[in-house]
């Protein structure tokens, strides 16, 4: 009996969209006002959804508690109240689209799940723009 | 490396909900207050999500711009403070219910996004009631 | 000790918004695509606040469920899947405008509670749109 | 022409989490604070998902007014003000975490569905906690 | 000048209302499902206003790390997975209705705050029924 | 008759809080996180809640659509995308907190109202944190 799990968690940060090889124009052109050089920043809401088999015994697929610990060290310490094109690694040559940042997010989580676990990542930039990755 | 971008959009629009060739009495069996000829109405929800391959430059799957524009054009600037039944051509010879209209606003996105995308539209007719259509 | 209780209610109508005594073109000025005479519609979500002196015995301001029922028989019953400009008396020569559709539920709610209550409604016609009105 | 409509409901309940064969200790190592022997609560906000194929004579997959009768039945009037462990029959010898609520809710709802309808329940037991179940 | 600052906080408990002194048919009868011996619960959310002088040098009413700091200690830590009429002192012979909550929380957290401060206490039962109280 | 006409507005930036005048290890001290170099963002959900007098003949206190554009033009053309420390000139020398760009958005707003009317501003810096201010 395969269940999924939902857990929403909470960070902010900076950012702006930009290719290094490109002028200003070009980045202008591409990415508007995203491209603004003094960076602008949002909400990210989270949510990771790991499906697995459900434990007869305890009726859980995973302890919430673990996942709510896990996406806390991986994504929230890592990446809250910061800038993510100065101060986060992956990003020092990958654009932090919002897409770039869940797949970053899913590489970083899908690796201390169990291996009959699968998982999808949803990631809200703002309420009216969000992104979903499944591997 | 596949991923879905999901954009919001809004509308409101009036409706009604009956079968032109039945009488008021089956209309109001089947589609109970639903089908008051006077009409009532919405504020539609519409979530947009489109799914295709990563752009390892930019960072993106389209532009959400293109993708918001789009959806202006084609959904927003067609319904938006119009009477389902009335106005909107579709509507001639359809009922104008969540599912149809999710289904009529597919097949106004579908053949302008790019070949290797697939779509799904989600349409909220109320907070609580609401429908899902990918093709 | 006085305390504020506060419902959520939900209806939907149709509604345009013009002056009988104007010509199109003047209410087309005025209330732009909102006038268009085919009606459009909304998603009305009311929120009534009654403030009044707690009960020490029931730790009751008011009994929700009172509040919950008067809501829905004047209110909700009377307004929903309506067309507020044909089929609800109010509104024959009252412009249906979220301002009056509040001052028209707070008349019709406030002869029904004690004396010693305050009343508030707060009645959102879109969710970015919404009115306040306290008498 | 498969669509999928959506019903969003409502219910609150006590509950606590613990295996019976366990000792105290045990339970409250796996468990944490929701093995309290006093119990706790929750808002369960339910989404049911049917996917069925669209009528072209009603425009419905299904009437959500059966569908929401039918949730009302089967969940809201069996759950609502209830305490899982101790007054509804399911959870006699069940954990009642979220999977196994959302489990029982559709092993309940299915058998009322149309041969080629197919469901997904999705419980939310906090804004954000919540867990997805489709047969 | 005076600037108000708010945050948000959530807990989750099982209460049931009852007067001890009245039988079970009277407390039936004023209180409805909502007086099951067994009890229910809610997920509680909480939002906590304080008003205050706009401090020229920080740009701070109060620093908000402070507010939440004293919101976990004074009421998250209190009454989270707790059995208000079980487990919860304040509670012995007072109903926890949600106002009788709500004026607990703010006699609660009222004396810890600076003298020209003041404070008001709104508390979501579900997402349809909330509470005010303001001293 | 008084009634209070509210709109929703949205605009993301960047910002870090700290003083100028102090050291690294003291606005470290005083603004933790929030006073990073590299800066963070947030999206700012903004309720701009004006009151005044229902006009008898259109319905309205004040036409939502200017009201919409005012907001547009004195705050989200002026903030949108902007790095509130290095783009926006109110805030060279003022701390960008969530109290003091309220009382700014506030002081833009305030004279392009009517006489009659007054003006109190929300500001949502994330989803839990938030300030009021009201001149």
């Amino acid at each position: 009996m395969r269940v999924t799990v939902c857990r929403k968690a909470h960070f902010n940060a900076a950012h702006r969209l930009y290719v290094k090889s490109w002028d200003d124009q070009k980045n202008e052109e591409v990415f508007g006002k995203c491209s603004n050089p003094h960076y602008h920043g949002h909400n990210y809401e989270l949510i990771v959804n790991v499906t697995g088999t459900l434990d007869p015994v305890t009726g859980y697929v995973m302890d919430m508690k673990v996942l709510k610990d896990l996406i806390k060290a991986e994504v929230e310490d890592a990446f809250d109240h910061k800038n993510f094109n100065e101060q986060v690694p992956e990003f020092t040559d990958l654009i932090p689209s919002a897409e770039n940042i869940a797949v970053v997010i899913y590489n970083k989580l899908f690796p201390h799940l169990d291996e009959d676990k699968t998982l999808e990542v949803v990631l809200y930039e703002t309420p009216r723009n969000f992104v979903k990755y499944s591997g």
